[in-house]
């Protein structure tokens, strides 16, 4: 990792940039049938898009990311965005050559439409009355920020986990946009082990009292629940290797154990301290809504009739794809069923399988050979295009 | 499995039993320091003790288990002992050959002093004045029904997962009483995975505002808690692999999804069903204490001053250590870190890691193999006393 500690540094990145929103009035028709609007989209932009507007990257982020992808606020702000070791000049996704964009999922709560959002004409927020929208959905209302930005072609689309999903959503439901895709640690769909995970996490949310049905906003929050949901979340993102390396049994104050309820492993303390964190910047509704998207979203099924090869044969893209050897959330038997299913409706797929301690979050950390991979596989296709 | 369903049938049962009770009113020193009693052990015992007492088995149950290891409590009881197909007539804990035992660990809430016990010459529960037990702790009670029983060697201690750190615990620290052991689905410390997993748990409990510091007795439960605690486990407990055969992506009730926060996989149904199970039957606060009493037990700290092989060499017994492929809780690479201690120390023992799909609770099912390997060990054993 230290090799690439040079690129965390604020001389490589993309500097100070600004979030930008925009609103679109008229309704998008969601999958379940319904219309919904108006939808605000929070994003940024890094790079400078070119004359025939062919460079467009879109960078689509994971479950509890959002639209800052690289970069500072401002000139006091010690902390890049969630993916500044890929996103920069001369990095990964290389901003000196390439037109950069990263939006906040809707259903989030970093700046796009939510169930935190204040109803339009109201002064109530959508709580549990936002519809539930599906990764289709989500990728449907980006298809409008890239139209607005009056880009008709993606180079690529870039995502890991559920940027991944939605990396594939936009291969199948809008081919003619999208020229090659990196996917990474992700599925075509959700395993059942997934699924089980996803809703017990939904469970602990749903049974803090203060969650009361969604409608917490002007009230004490569901804390103690969202805490407990994202503490299951992060062990399914590690690994029983990394957390034995990074905590193993090492205990958190003293030699001896506290014979009470108190934490006692420095991993019990991590977890607690990574939930505390977490659960000042994210929305416990956001969580329910965006985990049952994840839940739902099954290529084959909804492009392709049960089959993701027929489902693959819309797609028009060259694709990248890579899994991580300890992701046991999204392990490699998946990434390979994408790739076999790809490869038999032709497609031109490049798969690699890096090794890796760090569980399924290994896409959110640096290593030389997975920056060089996304930079010579952006490259071929910045020549081809 | 169905091979073995004729060992289900209560012909082939140990029959009708009733549940034991034992008060030990001397206090105990529990290894946190404190004095601790008195203390009432629930038990059950199958087959006939020999003349020279040397044919009795102790079996040790697992988080949620308890005494009724085997047979039914009367003639309409229509849901046999938690071990049943292991235990009985000709069975792999052959009942005609042995004498057999099973107690409820103290701490946990199936007749053994625990939380939910009344504190002696008062009205009230003990609850979170309980003090924390440790495996060496659940093992001294246990001592002392064996020398209640007059019992001066166990011909076997035999459990899994929980069951058989208990066992291990009994190796080390009365290796004069143990003949032989059988260690299955178990580890001689928990990884930090492991104690992830329980911390979560736990914390799901305590954030039930029902948990009221462990005083719920008289009120309403933390049932809410404990679901989504039990739901953790349950998760842990099965695998990828066998989630996938039994529950795949398939919806509850119809053809397509609710597009809410209803039950819409099976999968989901079926935690949701299991955790309702559960919490009528068992204690939050047991769960809590156990989970510590797990978490904290590290063999090679507490007996070999950090050694696994130093820990054993204390030890006497000869051992069968079984793992299952699918065991991702307590994985075979932890079966074999014991088994390679013990050669060390120049035990005797013989490992198999059985290939099963069915996660760690593949001990608490049957399968030929496994039940003849115990079978053939205990048999073994017999002929050499």
């Amino acid at each position: 990792m230290s090799d690439y500690s040079k690129f965390n540094k604020k001389k490589n990145s993309v500097g100070i940039i600004k979030k930008k929103h925009v609103v679109f009035s008229d309704k998008i028709k969601l999958e379940s049938g319904m219309l919904f609007g108006p939808i605000s989209i929070a994003y940024e932009t890094y790079g400078t898009l070119n004359s025939d507007k062919s460079n467009a990257i879109l960078i689509l982020h994971a479950l509890t990311g959002d639209s800052h992808a690289a970069g500072y606020y401002d000139e006091k702000d010690i902390k890049p965005g969630w993916w500044e070791f890929m996103t920069g000049p001369l990095k990964g996704i290389d901003t000196d050559k390439y037109f950069v964009i990263c939006s906040n999922i809707i259903g989030g709560c970093m700046g796009s439409t939510g169930p935190s959002s204040i109803v339009p004409e109201t002064s109530g927020h959508y709580a549990t009355k936002f519809p539930l929208v599906t990764l289709g959905d989500m990728v449907t209302a980006q298809k409008k920020l890239i139209d607005y930005l009056g880009i008709k072609k993606l180079m690529a689309v870039v995502g890991g986990s559920l940027g991944g999903m939605q990396a594939l959503t936009w291969c199948v439901k809008y081919p003619k946009m999208v020229v090659s895709a990196i996917l990474l640690a992700t599925t075509a769909r959700h395993s059942a082990l997934a699924i089980a995970f996803n809703e017990v996490a939904r469970q602990a949310i749903m049974a803090d009292p203060h969650w009361n049905n969604g409608y917490y906003y002007s009230k004490k929050k569901p804390n103690a629940g969202l805490a407990v949901a994202r503490m299951i979340g992060h062990i399914t993102y590690l690994s029983d290797e990394s957390m034995r390396k990074k905590f193993g049994r090492r205990l958190q104050d003293k030699n001896n154990v506290s014979f009470n309820f108190n934490t006692d492993f420095q991993i019990e303390n991590y977890l607690h301290y990574q939930s505390k964190k977490f659960v000042k910047r994210f929305d416990a509704n956001s969580f329910l809504y965006i985990t049952k998207a994840a839940d739902y979203f099954d290529l084959a099924k909804e492009y392709g009739n049960d089959s993701l090869v027929m489902a693959f044969s819309k797609a028009l893209a060259k694709f990248l794809v890579i899994s991580f050897t300890s992701d046991w959330l999204y392990p490699t038997y998946q990434s390979k069923l994408m790739v076999k299913a790809m490869k038999k409706s032709g497609l031109d797929v490049s798969f690699c399988e890096i090794k890796a301690g760090w569980g399924h979050d290994a896409f959110l950390l640096p290593s030389e050979r997975f920056i060089e991979m996304v930079k010579n596989f952006l490259n071929n296709t910045y020549k081809e295009i």
